[in-house]
């Protein structure tokens, strides 16, 4: 049989209990008959731990030394993780990020993955080993220096590994039952969807859907990988993230995810000339703010001057207003707004391509819910709208209820974030 | 100017205070104009804890796998103080055992340091940075796994690193001033060694004296390291160990020791044969027990059998009284007696060479103290006997007396051990 990459989460070996769960899952995979490769994030709130002990030491901690320090957090749980197995009759071997051969560039704290060199994790499986191995952490090609990989870097490790060694599925073990038609925190009748296409994976994960992050999506879906979601308090089978989603199973919809980690900035009164614009987006390109979606009103005839909204992450908002601020006299705009009460609700579905008339429907549902609507944005499967926070539960309800996506059962789960 | 290595234990950077503490004295040896590069170990009780979350996951955890979790305790550590440092304007780098260069042979645990390879310590030195390195850690020169190298380790990292690099001196800073005449806790007068030749210290250290591990002496002596230990808690100086102890200032006795830590068995009624005494240590050997003192008495004419006493580590008591009670069949011994109720008083003195008299000056100043004397063992510079534990702090005061080894002022420290 092949090779299985299976991740489990900070939540999962949060403590001695759950590392022996974990532990017995790893063992029932090897039993199956499969080589099995696990990749492990830090135990439960151990990285906020070692975090809060470096601003003790230092108010602006070096990157490089932070990364030093974060990644103690995967040594200590993989080596645990391998004891635990060792219990059970099968050994285990734990490696590094640097040992699995995961190759990075110098980006301490956000490092990308450059390539995968897993000679030591073939050996061991060889040997007849289970491989464990420190997610969210690599080696600089240059410097050989240790890196972090930054959010949903363990997830990033996991799929990584699996296309380095060919496996035949990436399972991603968490603390839901895989992904949902929308948050059930928020709409209780969420149903669980048994398959989820790369592409609408994407959006999800792009719109606020914390189950995985885009990166480790972006990966998965480059090198074909198979993703199953899964949870690692049950046995049921989760949702599978793969390239071939039946058409004929394909629904038009695929779920309403909701994000209310922007913030919104108009600039009011920009001169209507060439290059204002550019000048704007230019200085927060400088400052390296990832903007989402981007609005500019016609310009008013009478005045020669127009309005631009755009949304981006609320961790951005001081920069992004301290840089915008410095440019009034330059560009001469007349104001500088920034909200940060709204919240984003967006539908996403493959089907959408050949359905017309998905956003007018949607529209009128959010109408219908007294929803009022700041912004819109749209991809080709995607519609997007930013409202008032306060509102974000009833347009994502409203949605999920026009497009018929309840389930028959009320699944009795929490859809939180995966950590990283 | 030279290289100095620092070697600071886990009571010195054992919270953010400490860690700052210790960055400022660093920084302050690197503006005097050395190169300065630190070995530090894990932060306080952080080591006891990993191995209470290693027991809580396995009952015998295998020990490449604590290898490799408890080297965390030492990345985290070294991580800290290379932030703490930067804060100060100072630029520091720090380096696990194996990017150190610090190579071991495979004895997971207990592993012996076989090379040092510090090319990237040199180049961090030669950009100016202060390299900070984990100590009590390597990487194994077959199978390239982490290994730690036991009790004492941090120690002998800091002088093999010193030999390696050709510094100046290793300066061990620890809980106390430095080399006593005696433990303070027992003799309130006793006086700081200004001081102290390799073979003393070696006595001292195996006998009992906790301040430096006998691996880290015998490294210094082999490479002819000068050690400075003294007080991470204080500017003074502390004690010297080196080769070069002028003989005017020579004492005739640097020093008396104790050790709580053995335990006595007695074999009794051993057939007085060729071999038999010899089929006895061989079980103990095969045991890996290190034995201590021995003494066999005359055999009695009357029986043809004679009794073997012997003193070994507490820790392997059970370990040697069950090999030795298999034995009794096939050497036909009487009784096997186990005694841990038991301590050790050494004097030690290179000045002991050319002073005859020391052993009756010393067990005359024991039986004036009411002390009995249970065995007794020597060498060329040192006297050990084996008392009964009560006595122990008796032992030792009638000794630093007799031998005036009192200083002027009564010190106000704690004579405690270094850890690792």
């Amino acid at each position: 049989m092949g090779i299985v990459v299976q991740k489990y989460g900070g939540s999962s070996v949060a403590d001695a209990a759950g590392i022996k769960r974990v532990a017995q899952r790893i063992v029932a995979t090897k039993r199956a008959g499969h080589e099995v490769v696990v990749v492990v994030s830090a135990m439960g709130d151990s990285t906020d731990d070692l975090i809060e002990l470096a601003k003790e030491v230092s108010p602006l901690p070096q990157d490089r030394e932070l990364d030093m320090l974060l990644t103690a957090g995967e040594r200590i749980s993989m080596a645990l993780v391998a004891m635990a197995i060792a219990n059970s009759g099968h050994e285990a071997r734990s490696f590094t990020g640097s040992q699995a051969g995961v190759i990075t560039d110098n980006a301490h704290g956000k490092a990308k993955i450059i390539d995968v060199t897993p000679g030591r994790i073939e050996k061991a499986l060889g040997q007849g080993y289970i491989a464990i191995v420190a997610g969210f952490q690599g080696v600089s090609q240059d410097s050989k220096d240790v890196t972090t990989l930054g959010r949903g870097g363990s997830d990033t490790t996991a799929v990584a590994l699996a296309a380095a060694l060919n496996a035949d599925v990436c399972e991603i073990f968490t603390d839901v039952d895989g992904v949902f038609t929308a948050d059930p925190r928020i709409v209780p009748t969420a149903r669980q969807l048994p398959k989820v296409s790369y592409e609408e994976m994407l959006e999800l994960a792009a719109c606020g859907a914390k189950i995985l992050h885009l990166r480790c999506v972006e990966y998965a879906r480059r090198y074909n990988i198979p993703i199953h979601v899964r949870s690692s308090f049950s046995a049921r089978e989760g949702s599978w993230i793969n390239s071939k989603v039946d058409e004929m199973e394909q629904a038009i919809i695929s779920g309403v995810a909701h994000d209310r980690s922007e913030a919104k900035v108009t600039v009011v009164g920009v001169p209507d000339k060439v290059g204002e614009a550019a000048r704007i987006f230019e200085t927060l390109s400088e400052a390296e703010i990832n903007l989402d979606m981007i609005v500019q009103n016609i310009s008013a005839a009478s005045t020669g001057r127009t309005d631009i909204s755009f949304t981006l992450p609320r961790t951005d908002g001081q920069t992004a207003m301290t840089a915008l601020s410095r440019l009034k006299g330059e560009v001469g705009y007349e104001q500088l707004l920034y909200d940060d009460g709204i919240g984003k609700v967006s539908l996403v579905g493959a089907g959408m391509r050949s359905h017309p008339g998905i956003s007018a429907k949607f529209f009128a549902a959010l109408a219908g819910a007294g929803v009022n609507i700041e912004m819109i944005s749209t991809s080709e499967i995607r519609i997007s709208v930013i409202v008032e926070e306060g509102m974000v539960d009833n347009a994502v309800a409203a949605a999920h209820d026009a497009f018929d996506l309840a389930g028959d059962e009320i699944e009795a789960v929490v859809y939180g974030g995966t950590g990283r």
